[in-house]
């Protein structure tokens, strides 16, 4: 990380709206207090366990040295650690597994660390009704796996979902690879219990598939990046269990041409499972990294799937309408394994990326879909412009790209241009009629941001709503705005 | 109507916690006012012309006077009309179609009736992006076979479709008919233009897929009833034109096996495009009004419908474990004729119970699907306790009844036992885990049974949101709480 990048996010000036909180709070005497309902192994205080706890996976975001990590087991607790934070003042911290990427989870100085982990039980799955009730801590991939056994789904599913939890995704309101034809983890909430800045406990929502007594304060919930109260138990929608899909691969010689195959199988009235592309830097950096034997030739790769009970059948239509687009190959997986291993490349993107200089900073616009040809060759023109190698990859059927700049942390004027672009791809997505962040949310990362996109009476509208929550200001100050 | 009942729910005490509003305004004033920035054919003020903007479709729920109906036609008359409603403090009741079942859109003495009847424009529809832009006057039905033509398909489709507006079926969160398959209208409303209590513009959401830039403020619009600002433009998404559906429908012995027939389709994965239930009151009110020719020997009819490449496979499969429930007969419609006669039979259902005695109260209780026979045999014994036809016709798949009260208004004492035994269904759907309302809302009708719902915790965070966004309190007062 580059000191002075990161410099230039710390001091930034203090919003004189906050309240003021224990900055350098008496920690002895929070300790003490939080020990009066909490076991000792649920309390961390050795600095050099709780610096681990700092911060989440996002570049550029300052983090702060947390007073105590607590790791709870109960919602009783949870309502202590409130209790206890609202009479010291001391800033909460909600944390799920610290996969992140906008610095949402970042610690502030002297702040409680809550660490929701411990509460990962799973207390009902109900094939009947369709729901799952679970606590924060669980991770995504056990609760899948778990329901796939009873011959359900649960379709959010973000690159991390092997590590994330589902209060983190909650938090986040995260996407995945689904989403183009089952949407975001918002969808799959259907009630909440929470635990208010001052400790009282919320039940929102409903267990039933349907429900509209009173304001709608789940959703209210899902993507406020612990801002507005904690997660302590989450009632979710879940699915039958679809056929397993069938993967085809569509080999284009521009983005252009990929983006607007995509336009021609969403406007023709296909819902593809997952609809996703790869461009040249991305395809390259993958086989760097796993020798995958992807068509290095290629400037964009789009990956087309269907669970439907005849998925070649719909592949076929939608390899046609890629032809007519232009696509120079268009190779149906031949079986599920093989629609895995296209699946895999997809996955990795990433992570390869990163490996090209050791750093990457990555992007979440997400723009109307019939704009995503005009976000790529943006983006292009913009790691021209500013000399950087910027990846893409993209959950082409939602709009949603993650252009990927790739820089030399320990280099100063590239962390800078890589901070620049980054901006500057923002920017030509709020053009484009798109947002700043169409799954990872705001954190740290994109607070100045937005305030552009939502402008001022949303800003205000905002704030009063976090105010109503949380007077004091102390949950996860410093995030969103 | 009942005078007595009628009474009843008249003198309820004023909530103590309600700000003064202007109870007998200075008319000539207002309407000056107003007229500053509206075209006189946009007011109306003849006595005999505001009295039939009073009130909505419900039974049993106090309406009041308005000084004065007011029609605008564009978004700044919106904000001006909302100015001077708080310049003079004058409350302001939204209306729609007025189709509403819950009294959300009852006048209050005094006020200002914002009718967006005249603000019926489509502004957009893109089949790449898959979505329309409206105002909230478009007739939903209008919008359904607008996007029809297009290929594209609005899944939301309350009774009143073909009245019932887009702004009505936000403002209530309406459902139907396609819930069990494609969920509500909350569903498919990506972003809002709401004016503020204070006339200020306010933009939530996004046009994009997918999007978490701040809270989601456009789901706590969607169901809020008019009582958090005036929405006056939407965003709504659209999905491809599914295949025509193909119903089937099964007679059973009693509710109780239809029922167990409804949880094991569920519970089998398969996920109808309708499951829909008629009990036999509601078979014969419905062959009464319009000689349908329905099974009157049975006690609960059942229709489930697919929309799927290949609805007659997944009709025999649902229609083989309805004969495992115990079905006295599973008859497939033969083509789209028959299926759209079944279809006319379930719509008619309210209508034609209404024909029964005169008047009726519709529940709108909805539980876990699982308890859907605990409910209904529960309906039956409330009904015997209190002599009352009660018909029930439910969206069977998502757990939805409408449990309809058939009565003579004009007997005081048949009125007060339709109250109670609607009253003592909503206690039944609480206890088995359930909600007073799965898609009709609160509005007058239910607002003493939203605290008993919710909690007191909910009731105080609920009231702190309505005191966000409309301090003084102007906005459809005394609906919801």
């Amino acid at each position: 990380m580059a000191p002075g990048a990161r410099l230039e996010i710390m001091t930034a000036a203090p919003d004189p709206a906050a309240p003021d909180l224990a900055t350098a709070p008496a920690a002895p005497d929070l300790i003490a207090r939080l020990r009066t309902a909490l076991p000792a192994e649920s309390l961390l205080t050795d600095p050099d366990v709780t610096a681990s706890y700092a911060h989440d996976m996002a570049s550029f975001c300052a983090a702060g040295t947390p007073a105590v990590v607590v790791l709870p087991r109960t919602v009783e607790e949870v309502q202590h650690v409130m209790r206890t934070a609202t009479e010291l003042r001391v800033p909460v911290v909600p944390q799920g597994a610290r996969t992140g990427l906008s610095g949402a989870a970042n610690a502030s100085d002297g702040c409680i660390v809550l660490s929701l982990l411990k509460m990962d039980r799973i207390l009902e799955i109900d094939p009947v009704d369709r729901i799952a009730v679970v606590e924060p801590g669980v991770v995504n991939a056990v609760l899948s796996r778990k329901v796939n056994e009873l011959g359900l789904f649960y379709p959010p599913d973000p690159s991390s979902w092997e590590m994330c939890t589902i209060g983190g995704n909650i938090g986040t309101a995260s996407g995945g690879l689904c989403c183009v034809k089952y949407g975001v983890t918002a969808e799959y909430v259907l009630g909440l219990d929470v635990v208010l800045a001052d400790g009282r406990l919320l039940k929102t929502g409903r267990r039933t598939a349907k429900g509209v007594a009173g304001y709608d304060l789940t959703r209210l919930f899902v993507g406020s990046e612990g801002s507005l109260g904690i997660v302590v138990r989450a009632v979710l929608a879940l699915k039958p269990q679809p056929p397993q899909q069938l993967v085809l691969a569509a080999e284009f010689a521009s983005t252009e041409a990929a983006c607007a195959a995509v336009c021609k199988i969403m406007e023709g009235g296909h819902t593809p499972s997952l609809l996703e592309l790869m461009d040249r830097t991305t395809v390259r950096a993958v086989n760097a990294m796993a020798q995958m034997g992807l068509p290095e030739t290629t400037e964009a790769l789009l990956l087309a799937a269907f669970d439907t009970p005849d998925p070649a059948a719909d592949l076929a239509a939608v390899g046609a309408l890629c032809a007519a687009a232009g696509a120079t190959e268009v190779v149906p997986a031949e079986d599920h394994a093989e629609s895995e291993l296209l699946l895999q490349a997809r996955r990795l993107s990433l992570t390869a990326l990163e490996a090209v200089k050791g750093t990457t900073m990555i992007d979440d616009v997400c723009v109307p879909r019939s704009q995503l040809g005009a976000l790529l060759e943006g983006t292009a023109r913009i790691a021209d412009k500013y000399g950087l190698t910027i990846g893409v990859c993209a959950h082409a059927g939602d709009g949603n790209t993650h252009p990927t700049v790739c820089f030399d942390a320990q280099d100063p004027d590239e962390s800078r241009r890589a901070r620049a672009s980054f901006d500057e791809i923002m920017a030509l997505g709020l053009e484009l009629g798109g947002t700043i962040t169409g799954e990872h949310g705001v954190g740290v990362l994109k607070k100045e941001w937005l305030a552009r996109e939502i402008g001022p009476v949303g800003i205000e509208v905002q704030r009063s709503l976090k105010q109503t929550f949380d007077p004091l200001g102390i949950l996860n100050p410093g995030k969103l705005f």
